[in-house]
């Protein structure tokens, strides 16, 4: 069947280059007679893939020395707990801004290890827009962002200044935009959107705001242990990982962070401008705060769903249903989405509004 | 590059059909126009692969209905962690079998949880025996074994009876005999050896036993949230999943477990009987306790290392090298490896012993 245009939120498009690198390696990683899902983690093989993934993101990212790079398994999910584990002292409190679905996970799991301040939230508003204006403590252990919201289309466009360590979930947006990685104590994201598969969530950590907390940490979830085995303290999910590495390189081979900022600005630009002057749409995010990589819409007649359902479905597209919390419609345009697939949502959009009522 | 005969420990041999069928589905999915790795894992397509999963994994284990196949992330590291945190009460103790290294990860997170008693070890003797005479006390809350010991080569062939609620890791041997499921409340194992790609670690669990512990455990490492979610809590490793499932059907259609078994008997013996009867070799695991999955075996007279190791490299053998803690040689023999690949290393050693001094 020919190649359907992907909005999934996740897990979600890669480039086709990755995708055929990945199924090669696959059936005989690099012409060595054996397939990458069959050697050993200690391999001369594994190590140098996990080394150039390390390295693809400290040269994309800028990463400062003193941070370190793990590809981790868990998911998000597990980083909520891990982020609170490792940076909330015993005793100590951990500061949340609420932006969302993702937002209230990590704040649960916060909860479950200590004292937790919810400092911001925009539930008020079905969290449609970031909120801006809000107070940190210097007695609080560390401040906790969502970056970008899948489900409710919202990012993050200037990160608050903090004098207490910043520890930000990027999951839906990491590797979308440049970022100033020593403004953050920790960055994690699981990989299922711009990275990879699911199955690894990368970690870039400032190695100086380890072994603070001053609790009995148990072993997979201490980053302390993670950071010294270099990523390798258990058998790391090896496919994942090579196959970060192979968008890691499609990044830097298309002309890195920028390249990536500027593509994702024009991407999201087609969308938006195409829901703000059809008269058949509306956006549901507040547009200061509008995500470019989760764009949300809906109809401003829902008796139309029927027939826009028809339309995009005979054009090709696929996964632009939206979450059950926001309803409508959600284009997820990572950075792997070309701009040609996203013209044919806003073409159907087009001929979807021309139709006579 | 011809294959190389593929010994290593794990990440593992896996079955050509399997590596095939992965390598296939990254391509394209069925023909449906999306790469395996690019569905959502929301999508029906991932549904149907993890109910198929987890129904082969019923069929071919013969699992009870009140038991949950759950296929989850951190591998059995973090099952480590997990077995003390929902198996252990608060105040209460954990009882533990020590028989390597593995055992010795459970019991370092079971003492993180809480108390925790050794019943036996075999750390006497390099853990070249499986313990067999130990006392349980009904007032411990479960009794953790590790049923095949891949560093030194040893296997329970026998398990315990117990009053006492029974978890056994069975990373290195599951799926290669028949097990009575009934007799553990609780079996988990890391994919890597027998069951597919490293990423994503089997559970098998007895649901009446859960959510008696009294403890407030974080959601990732909650087995009822899991069990509750159907496995699908957070984003699954979708990649290693599914080629659990292609791992699962070839088992079925070879014939299933007693198949297994018996082809595992066989070509452990091929191989144990080569060690026994050169005059150049000897095993390190006691007779009785071998595994019929990893074969530990040293040379008599190191002096003559280099020569061996030339002769199987030239031979195409991959992986055979020993655990640092054991040295000489580990060949790793798991459900994918071919008798034939075992003969190629037997004809190895017979070529070597039959050298001219």
């Amino acid at each position: 069947m020919s190649k359907l245009h992907n909005f999934s939120a996740g897990p979600s498009i890669l480039a086709p280059e990755v995708i055929e690198g990945a199924a090669n390696a696959v059936k005989d990683l690099d012409n060595i007679g054996l397939s990458l899902i069959e050697i050993s983690h200690r391999s001369k093989e594994f190590i140098a893939i996990m080394n150039e993934a390390q390295s693809l993101v400290r040269e994309i990212l800028d990463v400062p020395d003193n941070y370190s790079v793990l590809f981790l398994q868990g998911g998000a999910s597990l980083g909520f707990l891990m982020a609170a584990l490792n940076f909330m002292k015993e005793g100590g409190t951990g500061a949340y801004v609420n932006t969302g679905a993702w937002s209230k996970k990590a704040i649960k799991e916060g909860q479950i290890v200590g004292d937790v301040k919810i400092v911001a939230s925009s539930e008020d508003a079905n969290f449609n827009y970031i909120p801006k204006e809000y107070a940190v403590s210097t007695n609080w252990d560390y401040l906790h962002l969502t970056s970008n919201n899948t489900i409710f289309g919202t990012q993050i466009k200037n990160f608050p200044v903090s004098r207490i360590p910043v520890i930000c979930d990027m999951s839906s947006d990491i590797l979308s935009r440049k970022i100033n990685v020593s403004d953050f104590d920790m960055i994690y994201a699981g990989a299922q959107k711009n990275l990879g598969p699911s199955g690894t969530t990368l970690y870039i950590i400032n190695n100086d705001s380890l072994g603070k907390s001053g609790r009995s940490i148990p072993s997979m979830l201490n980053l302390s242990i993670h950071t010294e085995k270099g990523s390798m303290f258990n058998t790391p999910p090896v496919f994942a990982i090579y196959t970060c590495m192979l968008t890691l390189k499609w990044v830097k081979e298309n002309g890195g962070i920028e390249e990536m900022e500027k593509r994702n600005e024009e991407k999201a630009q087609l969308l938006y401008n195409e829901i703000d002057s059809n008269p058949m749409f509306e956006g549901t995010a507040v547009r200061e705060d509008r995500s470019n990589m989760n764009v949300t819409f809906v109809l401003k007649d829902d008796a139309n769903k029927e027939e826009f359902d028809k339309m995009w479905t005979s054009a090709g597209i696929s996964g632009v249903k939206g979450h059950r919390d926001v309803g409508g419609y959600r284009a997820s345009i990572y950075n792997a989405m070309p701009k040609e697939s996203i013209q044919v949502l806003v073409n159907t959009m087009k001929e979807f509004a021309a139709q006579p009522a």
